[in-house]
């Protein structure tokens, strides 16, 4: 550990900073695999703690399993798309709940007045859910490599999928997931390049 | 390994578990520490990887460090956050460039139009910079964990910090992240609950 330390300056071993994050690949393509709802709960269970401003937790995820659904999935999705959605084993609609207010009971047992600072201001908390929910969503990528899997973000549009899937619930979709067993080394593209710290970074 | 698989659906061992998210604690107080530049640039070069859309990267940072520098963040902070950006040996103003397509010459080489799609639309530009520089906001705060570091995201009002900080290079703050060498396990509040699993997903 001492040597991974002085190293590469991380805490975590090579192989995991590896599937995390330096050889982990988006998964475009996918061979036949399973990936079970025990899975998914795992990664939850994992990610769940992961900080979001005042413990407001706005994420909510819509698992797209059955043939049936995953239809009513492709055709709301843009074509270029559409096959990936087909064909991964499993996909994931990250959403967020512009009602996440109702659960702040549970979630913010220390600030009693926590659901009425957002109760009577629809823009801030829709801005609150987006933003906190956009942070968990990074912490699931992560989530999901470290339970082995394959995840496979898809940025677009979503009102498509809230008209089809969340009418009832008023939930906001905001990135779909393509998730598969199979690791993604075998994309067909090699790597794109990054910008280096100095160019991301000021320091003052 | 494997027993770890089967006993917590995970494929990284559970001092990683703890470290990246399940003990992991957001730290509100500081003890004296050192974070170097190195150290942060070491997160940078995990977490850089992580995936974005079509690889936009928008995410930059501010290193806060010096008294002078973080004087004047101090003066553009809501009172309640004042003492912690004032105590912390490091604060990072994360932003996003609303102008990162000018960088898709090098980051999506595979795709030469990358620019131009959106060089002429300045509102789907700026929600992919914010969207996709939340992401990375994820991977950050995960990437500061994996390097031994804690981090401490405040969300709240950046327009003081962009008219202080950006000016000149127009990129957005949208989140602030106090960082210590100290691990957050000594903050002063009991950990708040989470919502399970099935309370946040839907299987259809």
């Amino acid at each position: 550990m001492t040597e991974t330390l002085e190293a590469t300056g991380l805490a975590i071993d090579d192989v995991t900073a590896d599937r995390l994050f330096r050889t982990a690949r988006t998964v475009t393509s996918f061979a036949e695999s399973d990936v079970t709802d025990q899975q998914l709960a795992a990664v939850y269970d994992l990610i769940k703690w992961g900080p979001t401003a005042m413990n407001v937790s706005p994420l909510r995820v819509l698992v797209v399993r059955t043939p049936e659904a995953r239809q009513r999935l492709v055709a709301t999705m843009p074509e270029g798309n559409q096959e990936r959605v087909a064909n991964a084993p499993v996909t994931l609609v990250l959403a967020y709940d512009p009602e996440f207010h109702e659960r702040l009971d549970v979630l913010v047992p220390h600030l009693p007045g926590a659901r009425e600072i957002f109760a009577g201001d629809d823009a801030a908390r829709a801005d609150a859910a987006r933003t906190n929910a956009l942070l968990q969503a990074g912490y699931l990528v992560v989530g999901l490599r470290a339970a082995g899997l394959a995840a496979g973000p898809m940025h677009g549009l979503y009102d498509g999928i809230d008209a089809e899937f969340f009418a009832e619930s008023g939930w906001k979709g905001f990135l779909v997931v393509n998730v598969s067993a199979v690791e993604g080394a075998d994309t067909s593209r090699p790597r794109a390049p990054r910008l280096e710290f100095d160019e991301v970074a000021q320091v003052v």
